[in-house]
């Protein structure tokens, strides 16, 4: 029944080829919504098998607002760096919209600095070397501005840390995003617990679900951790894609099987400001417009590990993206109707 | 643009609806074509942290051939097995339109046996025991009424015993689809080589696909990999899915994601018995149509998992494998228009 097909498919094209060229920077979507983001500005020192870079400036925060930046404007920074970190960083971030007002400079103080090695597989990789400097004894302030924000994430940060974030916002966000890591699984539990169920989303790796919820198949792991409080679980797998979970709802989204990767730092805080980005562009939490915002967010995470850093980040077009987007939707797309050939 | 999308949607499900139940025993495929497998039949012992099984029937063939049962009549199989081999599992074969002429029965010897222990995480496994017996030498006689069947599978086997099948087909079918493991590209590197060119799908798992291209990048892999011959290639990546690529195309089956993954033996060749099943059931080999038949192959691959040894692929409807495909396409699809909101 090519007669159905047909029309759907070249709609699609030609629709989404008229779409694209407005949709970034259109000013339809008066529900834009305000986004704050709060984790790590920081330095690393990258090796990977394609190259070694002693200081490039990194951090969650930083691989977030970017990302989210290509989406909604502007984008709050709640976070803190030493005074060895880069005025023109700072300028680049405020160029893009990206509000630095809550990013604390501390005199006579270091930044965070990480240092990491990658093997060969890309997958899995050292940690050198970890310097908390001034993410030590952090205090998130909130300028006031940012504290009615309805877009929050909480990037991997202390729980405690995250906590108080929650507890300094004039009133509750629409959406609040958090990630973790296995450290903080592993050495602050019960803060963590308490953290967890203040969360709508909760965006962690495949590791981690299993450790989090003591159980190795994801799908029984994923109703374990929503019943810790979150009504929605993003699982990423890395170079496997990612796992959306919502009540008994379930959506993958795979990763683009690339050439390349040169360097996964930061490629799940790209895909997480991506993510909310993409939900505060649009102002729609449902878990429809929720499978849409994590393969917005994959395409980001997929140009973010195709250069040192974040530098990808700093390049991108809104073309790119969308052609990008429509690269996953070829990558999964297939027939049904045809398939039963009626 | 709602008014473009629900149409689509709606039309899908209540076409597909009213096709799934048509669709399998359909007469319409008067290009239902003849379906050959060569392969194992087998006995195998499987223990899994679920529980352990000291026999069970097994092996490439039989998986392969009870998933394309639900594709195809008949499906023919060239094996070899000794007498020990349960002439009910002979009789079920044939219940089901798999005809066994062309499997030989050893007096006096043993059939195939395999021995495995799965690890707790159900993707690695030990290799217990292998005795080759009847497969020792096996000379694959292709009876005279398979020899001009249209659709062949390959089974992993020693490459020679693979050329021999060719070989002896009276014409060159119109799809060789052949599986092989890292054994044979190990030790038999020279007559995989010349192998390899002569088939036209190769399907094989991603450490395979790393350890004949020499290369890490999946994607760098299978330029190698079709460089040598086959124009089609499928990469499967148990829990995470399977690539197929066709020369610059490239398309991604997710693997559904299982509550409970009881056995995994037998899902490649199950998923390899669903896939040239389908082809062979629709006639129809271009690209389009190998990824509709790639998710039918990954969604009977679901199956097979679900219980010990083949015991699932025996008590299927065409009505689960219809919801199963749904599932799949539920599992990956969203609206790229409405993400563009237009």
């Amino acid at each position: 029944m090519p007669i159905l097909r047909n029309p759907c498919y070249a709609a699609r094209v030609f629709l989404f080829i008229i779409a694209a060229a407005n949709f970034f920077n259109s000013q339809k979507y008066n529900c834009m919504s305000t986004l704050l983001t709060v984790g790590s500005v920081a330095f690393d020192a990258i090796e990977t098998p394609f190259g070694k870079i002693d200081k490039i400036v990194g951090g969650a925060a930083t691989y977030a607002s970017l990302s989210a930046s290509y989406f909604t404007k502007p984008i709050n920074i709640v976070s803190v760096v030493g005074d060895d970190f880069p005025a023109d960083m700072i300028a680049e971030f405020n160029k893009r919209g990206i509000n630095t007002e809550g990013l604390q400079i501390k005199q006579g103080e270091k930044s965070f600095f990480w240092s990491g090695k990658y093997h060969a597989d890309m997958n899995t990789r050292d940690t050198l070397d970890t310097q908390l400097n001034v993410l030590l004894n952090f205090d998130p302030i909130i300028p006031e501005g940012m504290a009615t924000c309805e877009f929050l994430l909480l990037g991997n940060l202390l729980p405690q840390v995250q906590m108080t974030v929650l507890e300094r916002m004039a009133k509750r966000p629409k959406l609040v995003v958090m990630d973790t890591m296995n450290f903080w699984i592993d050495t602050q539990y019960d803060a963590l617990m308490k953290m967890i169920p203040l969360t709508d989303v909760l965006s962690i790796n495949d590791e981690e679900a299993r450790l989090l919820s003591k159980e190795y198949s994801l799908r029984k792991a994923a109703k374990i951790i929503m019943a810790m409080g979150p009504k929605t679980l993003i699982i990423k797998k890395g170079e496997h894609g990612a796992l959306l979970f919502n009540g008994n709802n379930v959506f993958f989204a795979p990763a683009l099987p690339l050439e390349e990767v040169f360097d996964p730092t930061g490629a799940g805080d790209t895909f997480a400001g991506g993510f909310i980005g993409y939900l505060a562009k649009t102002g729609d939490i449902s878990f429809d417009n929720m499978k849409r915002a994590i393969i917005f967010g994959s395409a980001m995470a997929s140009f973010c590990v195709e250069k040192f850093g974040p530098e990808r980040l700093l390049s991108l077009t809104d073309k790119e993206i969308t052609a990008r987007v429509n690269d996953f939707y070829d990558l999964v797309e297939f027939d049904l109707i045809d398939a039963l050939n009626i």
